[in-house]
């Protein structure tokens, strides 16, 4: 029997409450997305619960754990970040495949300060979230060899120097403040030029093998 | 007249009085220069009082201004900075002098973290530190300029990219931990190779013109 609407909001119906629990918890995604945006995701649940205008029980009873708010708040990025991994996967250009993905997520890094944190960050207890930091993982792993395999990509680069390269470009972003997004393209403007294979390579010192989860804990 | 040691501290002569000033002093910057390598430079005075097992109004009797300590806590790496870009000038090969001063600065940045924040943010009341830093400005300059004129650095090279090099270097000095080190060296060696003139340099995005100040805002 579908429940008769109330104009009484204490007493709401099951569909009322439902359109309520609905617009909370996109209240609470939106307050969760800008304030990770300006301050990383160390951000305190109780400063979202405050941006979003609603109790911190009501935070707690829609998104139990921490982890399960910055997984629901990054979906969308986290879907583009690997949409932009997939179709570098089928560029067959090896080399464009690997600047479209370094320029790509480096200026998702420079529009949005809590993403590269919510997205590399290791949260044990969600493994929904660790499969697509595998595939990230895996997925850049391919488009490096391929790069490498075409001589595009000089051949003592090594995966971990994407860690790197996002570390530096959150340096960047973090430092630069007003002027963060071109101070990152310049950025990754250089690097390309430095990770491209040329018959004149200089040594490099021997790479520092960080893993994707350093970047967790870059401010 | 020389005045007679006391043997009750509450009475104590001006040379005792002097060696306890002295030696509250050297405690308070030892406490202040880990603080700052540890924290940045904004970690609260009453923090640095602490670790310094000093009172904070003893502290403000020392150092009156949070600008004062700061100096007074780096004078010493100043000092080599100074030093490393003063060497760098007299050497008549300019490339070897610009990869030296990069790879040397970026080397004290990776060893602390307070460092960079305290050389190059802008303090207006103190103008010693202001003087210190238009005399790097300049020296910085002239080194690029050299460089260029010697073909060694590509000429799209903006003194800004110094800048974008060292914001960029802490990042990967923060987000690193206990790799920082080797991961900083990596970096530089990567882009000391994009900054090298080439007869196939590829196009790079515009300069991002930051200026020397920026970097009082990295985390």
């Amino acid at each position: 029997m579908p429940a008769q609407p109330s104009h009484n909001p204490p007493h709401t119906g099951p569909d009322t409450l439902r359109a309520d629990a609905r617009e909370n918890r996109d209240r609470i995604l939106r307050a969760a997305r800008e304030a990770y945006a300006l301050h990383g995701i160390d951000v305190p649940i109780s400063a979202i619960a405050r941006r979003a205008g609603v109790g911190v029980a009501t935070l707690y009873r829609r998104f139990p754990t921490r982890t399960s708010l910055i997984t629901e708040a990054f979906a969308e990025q986290l879907a583009e970040c690997a949409g932009v991994l997939d179709e570098a996967l089928e560029d067959p250009d090896p080399w464009r495949a690997f600047c479209s993905v370094f320029t790509e997520v480096s200026a998702m890094q420079a529009a949005d300060r809590g993403f590269t944190h919510a997205f590399l960050a290791r949260f044990p207890d969600e493994p929904s979230y660790a499969g697509e930091r595998d595939r990230a993982e895996e997925g850049l792993a391919l488009l490096v060899r391929r790069a490498k395999e075409a001589g595009a990509l000089r051949p003592d680069f090594d995966v971990s120097d994407v860690v790197l390269a996002l570390l530096a470009n959150s340096g960047v972003v973090n430092g630069a403040q007003a002027k963060s997004a071109e101070a990152s393209r310049r950025l990754v403007g250089y690097l390309l030029e430095s990770f491209r294979a040329r018959p004149d390579i200089g040594q490099l010192p021997p790479p520092a093998r960080l893993e994707l989860d350093r970047l967790g804990g870059a401010r």
